[in-house]
């Protein structure tokens, strides 16, 4: 909470922001967030790619192509997914209401949901909410807009960077909500980033997918993602700066920060993964290609034995062994290292014999693992956290 | 344990089986087993598909291609995994001791390890084990050569099928082990079979690797496997049929039978996955290709939501569709049905509303889950267990 709670690091100039309980969550909690630009924004976005998907972000696709968006509408509570026609008529009437109590064109507006599926969305509630949200936008509204896109999240996600383009000073922020689960494959991630800064289409949509595939996705698990997830990102050009194309000198310092933003977010979530104790950091370095690199490391994240031992502080590095083994990489036994919390436990593929030691190493909340497969140079990393009965309570009462 | 304890069954013509205590479990448990023919046996194997793979799996892979086997001498306790060099020789030479106890070659000596990974393999316990090991052979010893294969199961893990081949009848027989989730990517899953029936190398071969693609095979995920994973086949002739091809009249029987062999112990495998409460059999029909009907059963076998819902359960069957959509599959949401237990709570992708009555079949002890894809006549089965805190704490504190 410490970060987000320095508001006025988390306020972009000509962003305004709010977060209201509409009483689609049953608890009564704040359910329903607005973001609001007030120019027209270069806007892309980055969906689920489960076949599968939710009737706003099937919404959103066919006008994301438009790379224009001046109002996105978030609700919580419900994830509008599986809803059949009734869902698209649901998100359509939202985003066409929204519209008009912002007096802006429906072209503009994006809607996103979160929550359980199979539910009919409660389309009326949020219309009628619309007023008092609208009422409350404020440039300081980031923290309560945030609140509003939690669902089993425990704390909020929000951070925000200043960046140095041209002789101008612009801003980055962010909010997100995390996965129920570690992985994007079995809950809804949502992330909606705002910036000052001009940038063309093209050079907001490049670094968005760039930056989405090292953060993001290296929380997910074989590409896995819920029929909800979502990051969008607009860039109002508040800043006044010559719009930054791909070739612009600063567009890598930009695109650095939209890294920074997404990967310190990517943590937040994982750190917050339900029933979580640990954050684990698996980096993955000598191999052959980048994509051996990522099998790995997503491998080793996404192994269950590794996620309880983790929690279970157990020196059970025979299961990082096994996961780097079925992950697809090519790799060779002997030629494997394995250094935890600067513990050498796996010299040349074999044992080190310093379980105790790793023991210890192990009930600090931060692990890193570090895997060198000694083919090539090539290297990634990819977040998880430990697996605990609390998640299992968690999951399995969800929907009741 | 209904099944195997009707021992005259679990007979095979020419084996003779044992199990003992060879103090590799620090329990005092049974951990050592020997499966012997009396004759030169037609032998086959599947083994793990894991790049790191176990001394043992690595020693039998040298040797399968020969066809041949008269002796498996497995042990639990300790996987020989991650073991280098040393673990190759202490498998070479328990196989070797082994063979000299028995008055065979080496040729047609198998040895299979099934524990911990990591720790060098106690050699000289078990060589001293051999005379008692031996010694104790039985025809009707296959119930104690089951107990000492045993890891973290619950119960010991045997069948065996009667089966007509010509004016003959044969026997079928086979004992498993227990991978520690129900997916055996996850931890060891034994299995070897033995029958007295005569077949070819090429048909015994065939009809294991089509038994074990729809039997084993399905309670994995992604085609993962742990380092150790093992199906062995002996067909010592002690029948004295003409030696069964692929072209046989009793051939397909013979595959049918071997199948519902493999089934039954894959279910039995489910039924015993740590923690599990619950065996849920998920079928999908109505796939475009075969392919497509796997991918689909196995992604919502291995959906840790749809694990933790079938332990709560939780009617939240968009869980389930979730997981169809992001299973690579081809599919279409509103094509989608689905009915659990007898009752329909996906009718062309959206819900029909029955919560309740499914919160209530959801209390059963098997489920199961019927998945009509609308796109085309193929289908495929997969089994998986529910997902419950017991899970976590078995594996939490493994290896220490």
């Amino acid at each position: 909470m410490k970060k987000t709670s320095r508001k006025p690091e988390l306020a972009v100039p000509g962003f305004m922001f709010s977060g209201i309980a509409a009483g689609i969550k049953k608890s009564g909690d704040y359910d329903l967030a607005l973001i609001v630009s007030d120019r027209p924004a270069t806007t892309a976005g980055v969906f689920t790619k489960n076949s599968v998907k939710a009737a706003p972000v099937r919404l959103a696709m066919e006008h994301i192509s438009s790379g224009r968006g001046q109002a996105i509408v978030i609700n919580s509570g419900n994830a509008n997914a599986c809803t059949g026609k009734h869902g698209m008529r649901d998100a359509a009437k939202v985003k066409e209401k929204a519209a008009k109590a912002l007096g802006l064109s429906p072209e503009v507006v994006y809607v996103s949901s979160t929550g359980v599926i199979g539910k009919r969305l409660p389309a009326e509630k949020i219309v009628q909410a619309l007023p008092e949200l609208v009422m409350k936008l404020r440039p300081s509204g980031l923290t309560n807009a945030s609140k509003a896109i939690m669902t089993t999240d425990k704390y909020l996600k929000a951070t925000s960077r200043r960046i140095r383009i041209g002789s101008k000073t612009g801003t980055i922020a962010a909010m997100a909500k995390g996965a129920g689960m570690i992985c994007p494959d079995m809950a809804t991630m949502l992330c909606f980033i705002m910036t000052d800064i001009s940038l063309t289409h093209a050079a907001l949509n490049h670094a968005l997918i760039d930056v989405v595939a090292r953060s993001f996705n290296m929380i997910s698990v074989d590409n896995d993602m819920s029929t909800n997830d979502t990051v969008m990102a607009m860039a109002n050009g508040a800043l006044e700066n010559k719009p930054l194309t791909r070739n612009s000198a600063d567009y890598q310092k930009f695109k650095d920060t939209l890294f920074s933003i997404s990967y310190e977010l990517a943590r937040m979530i994982v750190k917050d993964g339900e029933g979580a104790t640990k954050c684990v950091e698996i980096t993955v370095e000598g191999a052959r290609t980048e994509s051996d690199a990522r099998l790995a490391a997503r491998s080793v994240a996404g192994s269950l034995l590794v996620k309880t031992a983790m929690y279970g502080k157990d020196p059970n590095w025979g299961r990082i062994m096994a996961a780097i083994g079925y992950s697809g990489a090519v790799v060779k036994e002997e030629d494997i290292n394995i250094i935890i919390n600067k513990v050498k436990v796996v010299r040349n593929g074999l044992g080190t014999g310093k379980e105790e030691v790793l023991h210890k190493v192990l009930s600090e909340d931060d692990i890193f693992v570090t895997i060198d497969l000694g083919r090539g140079n090539k290297s990634a990393k990819a977040l998880t956290c430990d697996l605990t009965e609390e998640y299992i309570e968690i999951n399995a009462h969800y929907g009741t």
